[in-house]
């Protein structure tokens, strides 16, 4: 059999070795040099798919957002509704090393993605598909009564997410914010909000 | 007289002029020479206050926490409880040019301070003073029953400044949602969520 090199198989490979390095170290560490050390591939192989430092961070951005799709879908496939829900936001929240290197490389983008529009399409994809993930999520809860069923599931999921990015954001930034958040993870709280209880009132005062 | 030159004023106006071309046309723009156009001021003077491209920033980034402080208090001086929570909030998001300016540079900020110690102080000191100063806000609405007494007032600003970044982030990022929060400020619903309706059902069903 022919030697058949899975490129796209390395370049993951890659990604993932500097996904490691910014866990352990941020992102400045991603260097050429630092990467052949984490994977043992000489820096000419690694040259030869990554011609850029951009092209590496963009690699590992790339990676993350489908690392955190995958993990997204898994967790709807066992759990449903509000589960389902909160399931799908605490993983986005740096709450281990490998969620950690996953915030630091989205707030590196979101930085860049101000003006750079290769980097804005990539973090716009990836916040539309976790809307949409999320959305479904609080579409079922509503279906089940664990969520008003008058409130648009689309306000709910863009609210939600734009909670849980504030708070990812003050946990990578405040020691206090990350003990807090680990020791008790706020997010099932604003989950609850959006509970029948709470609306039953509100539609009753509107009426 | 002698000329007496107030170089903490000319600081504040040089700053002033960073916040204005990042309003324009964002921190990229940010160079000795596009601010020599804009203060009127040469290059050479200048650099009398600021050696590098870097204290330039970290100034703007000062000027715009010290406006932001400045701005909070006023509408503190004229709103009471729910009122000032939600003015205190709102002043904070992108929604018009000098806005944009303060949220693009306290992006950059962000993603550097993970990093860089000099950045982290002046983020995290602006963090904790908009939380005590939304945590005051808070417990004035408690205090006249527009927020459920029996909420830890620093944990609910806490969340509240969260979710307030993530929309503010997420603003910049994405112009649909954008337009969504220009056309209907989304934080009031989220204050509205902490009122004693929905939290008395919370507490009886924890009883």
């Amino acid at each position: 059999m022919p030697k058949i090199v899975d490129h796209e198989q390395r370049r993951r490979e890659v990604a993932d070795g500097v996904l490691k390095i910014i866990a352990e170290s941020g992102v400045t560490a991603v260097t050429f040099r630092n990467l052949s050390t984490a994977t043992g591939w000489p820096v000419g192989v690694l040259n030869h798919y990554f011609a850029h430092r951009r092209d590496l961070l963009l690699s590992a951005l790339t990676r993350a957002a489908e690392l955190s799709a995958e993990r997204q879908r898994a967790l709807t496939v066992s759990l449903t509704g509000r589960e389902a829900l909160e399931a799908v936001l605490d993983q986005e929240l740096p709450m281990d090393s490998e969620r950690i290197a996953m915030s630091r490389i989205f707030l590196f983008f979101y930085a860049e993605a101000v003006n750079d529009e290769e980097a804005r399409e990539i973090v716009m994809k990836y916040l539309r598909r976790w809307r949409r993930r999320v959305t479904l999520s609080v579409e079922e809860a509503q279906e089940v009564g664990e969520i008003d069923a008058d409130l648009d599931a689309r306000d709910v999921a863009a609210d939600l997410i734009a909670y849980n990015e504030g708070l990812g954001l003050h946990m990578l930034l405040d020691p206090d914010v990350m003990s807090r958040a680990v020791k008790s993870p706020p997010t099932p709280t604003w989950v609850r909000r959006l509970s029948a209880q709470y609306s039953k009132s509100r539609s009753l005062s509107a009426e």
